[in-house]
């Protein structure tokens, strides 16, 4: 009787906050909305969303060539990504697919074209969640790798262990076949000028004929992630990245670390996110979204906002995309730009760059 | 007005679920309990409580001698702590150096006497997370550095990073001066038969004659934590592990990151796990018990009673223990036994092995 009494009350306040929180859509067809649709999840309602990371470019640096470059990249993940799902394919799938392409891609760090570290090397991150069993994996400070997100997905579907590092990480990948490329197929000239200016710095030498090209990502992060529904109502997310560029000390980032940077349930919402990683662990992030709407039960998109707003008041910066049961999308980020994108069954698709 | 309603409804939610969580205290005044007492943190109301393990030892294999060791330990390591906290010290620093106790001895998973990995070696992960102020360090997969909490504790005062891991995180913890051991140091007869058994048994190969003293530990977790609140009202909590017997390719457990191993917010409270860490990693099993108690309100004890419940859900076990805000002390595990006790400035203290 007290139970079924408080059930009423805590339906009554969710029905409440969930009034109260709600907001108008203030954009077109195109905006995500975190509007929840069906309670139940339709099987043709599926989608993915992607990003590119956060904060990598200001308005005022873009040019015509890059923003086409950018948008065309992200299209063909995203169209990657969809078409596994239009076929009845499963999010993890989606998820992993999408992100090679980033991953192949130098436009972004992760992967191909991603930060270098002190010692010049990459050493890179990543991690894959499944929502349906919880299940997941992560390779952290990885080099050599050609897509540290297939790495991810081979520890969680072949071990017991959620998390490999280094070397071992490394000849896990090599035992079981994964690809793997020399230095100079990750390493790009506009990393190695980026990682040189991070270092004249330090010595306090300041670079002052820098190109725009050379000022481009400088000391920004272009993290990459995914997280999508299939038909099956199944939420994976996944994020790869090359974490700061001139890193030390075998620093790790929130990317390979469930529940800051990735994080899928299917109770509630899968998630991925970009920025100063430290700020993102700190306030687990990802797992603090999903129990926002869990146990506060706000909307997708209030509980994005929340979590960023705790990592601005702590001095972080980035943003975080997302995407719930109801295939509902949301982003929020407190960066001037973050390169994003979704695409869904209800034909609805945008790409993004700034706040606007 | 709007909020004023819900507020109050939230409020008697709030009230209504106390009331029908908190359980009538079943044992004396020594066993910790979870009765929410003065809501304001009073100035002298300062507590500590560690764990050393579970599942580590059965009750069938449990000597007087080995009983008064550990008995003997834990209390040094609780006096440590609560010694610093009874004048005036800090809660970080209370968990860092009653950590160091623990770390210290052979009895324990962590620092000398960790288990080996598949090399023989010894990979030793640790965390520390200050409540007040969410900063946090850790550092995953080293080998050599005397007591690893310290190197956390390094990384969380003098980098503006959070997690450094492998041959970087040592570099770093040499460049400050932190005191490093040779393998010798680390390793111990037991430790080694450990060791060798694991891997005869991967081989199949079965030992038959097997000691008492042999069978210890075996396969079992003996990671130590520790949770402090001082006369300021900050909670701070602590995790060192050697990880897994055999372990391989880097693996990383739960000790390592925050929001599974280790988490401490002065506005829920402090929590340290020890287990399968996989699982407590998919569940994020600290932070998970912190939003239990600040976005569910429930007490401490069953928000970690729920964790733990959704780790064996899971498959996983293990244990945790944890302290809130009001300095109310509880822990919850599904082995047959987890190493812990507690002291508080209400003079109650307890050393406990197993469910009794």
């Amino acid at each position: 009787m007290k139970k079924q009494f408080i059930s009423t009350l805590c339906l009554s306040i969710s029905l409440l906050l969930f009034t109260q929180c709600e907001k108008p859509s203030e954009k077109n067809t195109n905006t995500p909305t975190t509007v929840a649709g069906t309670p139940q999840h339709s099987p043709e309602n599926f989608a993915i969303v992607i990003h590119g990371g956060a904060g990598t470019i200001t308005k005022s640096n873009m040019t015509d060539e890059r923003r086409k470059a950018y948008q065309e990249k992200l299209q063909e993940a995203l169209d990657t990504g969809y078409a596994i799902l239009a076929r009845g394919g499963n999010s993890l799938e989606a998820v992993q697919k999408t992100i090679n392409i980033m991953e192949d891609s130098p436009l972004f760090n992760a992967g191909k074209g991603a930060v270098l570290n002190s010692l010049g090397k990459n050493e890179l991150d990543a991690s894959i969640m499944d929502g349906k069993t919880l299940n997941t994996g992560a390779v952290a400070g990885v080099s050599g790798i050609r897509n540290p997100i297939n790495a991810a997905r081979l520890v969680m579907d072949s071990t017991k262990h959620v998390m490999l590092g280094g070397k071992g990480a490394e000849d896990f990948a090599r035992l079981h076949g994964l690809t793997f490329e020399d230095a100079s197929y990750f390493i790009t000239e506009d990393r190695m000028r980026q990682l040189k200016r991070a270092q004249d710095k330090e010595k306090g030498i300041e670079t002052h004929s820098v190109s725009l090209n050379d000022r481009l990502d400088e000391g920004k992060f272009g993290t990459v992630g995914a997280v999508a529904i299939d038909k099956n109502g199944t939420i994976a997310a996944g994020t790869s990245t090359g974490g700061m560029t001139n890193k030390k000390y075998g620093r790790i980032g929130d990317t390979p670390i469930i529940g800051a940077g990735t994080y899928a349930n299917n109770l509630t919402c899968g998630i991925s996110c970009t920025g100063t990683g430290e700020y993102f662990i700190r306030t687990l992030a990802a797992h603090e979204a999903s129990n926002l709407i869990q146990y506060k039960k706000l909307p997708l998109k209030d509980a994005l906002d929340n979590v960023i707003k705790q990592i601005g008041d702590l001095g972080g910066s980035g943003g975080m995309i997302g995407l719930d049961k109801e295939a509902n999308i949301a982003w929020s980020f407190n960066t001037e730009g973050m390169y994003r994108g979704f695409k869904k069954s209800d034909h609805t698709q945008s790409i993004e760059f700034y706040n606007d």
